[in-house]
């Protein structure tokens, strides 16, 4: 990683994304020059993050990079809107085109960390895949100095490769979590707790960043064991919306390691 | 967890349940008398875990307790065919009944360890919640004793508990990893690297182990945003299995967070 320069940077959002950026610049001594949050409840959340808070998008001052944490509905609209002269403003989504983020300036990129963000737990930033992409070859590697002060692993990307990682991200993030909560829900309508599973859902994560996963997977339905698949089937009679995940992701499974000839 | 005592121990089975049990029953100065793997190309494995290895139940003798840890579907024939006399026999599955490891000399019990296991990785086995059950009183406060001297999460279970456990870790372990080999797949089609995904594989386990997860999930279902689900599935139309758990999996927190009125 580099040492910290002198970079004028500022940062639109409130939520999960606007605030671990906005902390780890600031540990790096990188502190936003402008955090834009509209809603005020967010500004104590940053005020050690911040030089200055602001709520609306008329203050938003020229500086080299304002990177937009927003919900992606909100991207185009924003940045269009913007007159900022010589700012280059990028967007940290892994769905919206690679110019969504562009103003009148025509100076715009993209910024796209792949991880789950919260406010409450800090990630090791230095391990987090950035991807970028520019309008232009100078603002590309402006984005990349400044990406590498944050993280050993940036990566220049294209809207597919973007893409595609995201919709993977959905299947190994956002799904996992889905049957993490579905197990939750399960284990408390039951009067058990979910915390006999934390070992289980750490060693699984960290067996799944060491192995071949088409060839570790275990369980069952691996094992095409119909006595044992029958038997979670009765435990979840009176569970109908988990029923018909357990019997969906265990017919994938069965197809694709047994399948009928 | 308790100071080591005099034990004799025995272990049936060659995979990853007998292979870390043997470990760390050997680490925590509890060697296996007897280690029965009736294939010989695992005996190797078993050399610093063991006393002796055995290949037939034939040579099996006398000891306190004998651990099965061996398929399901061999569990009860194989018990049912000892002639052991004041041996303590126990299985280690989450889903036979508490009886299935009985013999002729009737003492039986369960010793479940709630994890997945491989060769290749040593888990803490001190957080790994062990649930025991036993034909009688006494068997049951040795194998309390013998399961804190691994751990500090031992429970006494039933049936219906255990299968609960079971099911539930079918879901956050089985189904979870199939997520992660689904994504590996399409990454490795599209000449990606499953790597790029290790670091937010991990950082979602450990938020699932510290948060209320119904209330933290994420990503285009949780937020209903209808664009990038459309846009996934566009990306997916060359992976048709891989398309149909989207869908699934999609409908199912749509169905949770967004019903329909």
């Amino acid at each position: 990683m580099e040492q910290p320069k002198k970079i004028k940077l500022s940062i639109v959002g409130a939520g999960n994304v606007a605030f671990n950026l906005s902390r780890i610049f600031t540990e790096k001594g990188i502190k936003p020059f402008q955090v834009l949050a509209r809603n005020v409840k967010h500004h104590n959340d940053f005020k050690p993050f911040a030089t200055k808070i602001i709520t609306s998008a008329e203050e938003l001052e020229d500086c080299e990079v304002l990177i937009l944490a927003i919900n992606d509905d909100e991207v185009t609209q924003f940045a269009s809107g913007l007159t900022l002269k010589d700012t280059l403003i990028v967007h940290t989504s892994g769905t919206l085109d690679g110019d969504a983020a562009k103003s009148k300036n025509n100076i715009y990129g993209v910024f796209y960390p792949l991880q789950t963000f919260s406010k409450t737990h800090t990630p090791d930033f230095s391990e987090i895949p950035i991807f970028i992409q520019a309008s232009d070859n100078q603002s590309l590697l402006f984005l990349k100095q400044l990406a590498k002060m944050i993280s050993k692993e940036v990566h220049l990307s294209d809207d597919r490769t973007r893409n595609l990682l995201h919709v993977s991200a959905v299947f190994v993030s956002n799904f996992s979590h889905a049957l993490y909560a579905i197990a939750e829900d399960f284990l408390v309508k039951e009067s058990l707790s979910f915390k006999y599973l934390h070992p289980l859902i750490k060693e699984t994560a960290i067996k799944a960043t060491s192995t071949n996963l088409t060839h570790s997977l275990t369980g069952p339905a691996k094992r095409n064991d119909q006595k044992t698949i029958k038997k979670h089937l009765e435990l979840l009679l009176n569970h109908p919306e988990e029923k018909i995940i357990y019997e969906q992701l265990t017919a994938f499974i069965l197809n694709k390691y047994h399948p009928k000839k």
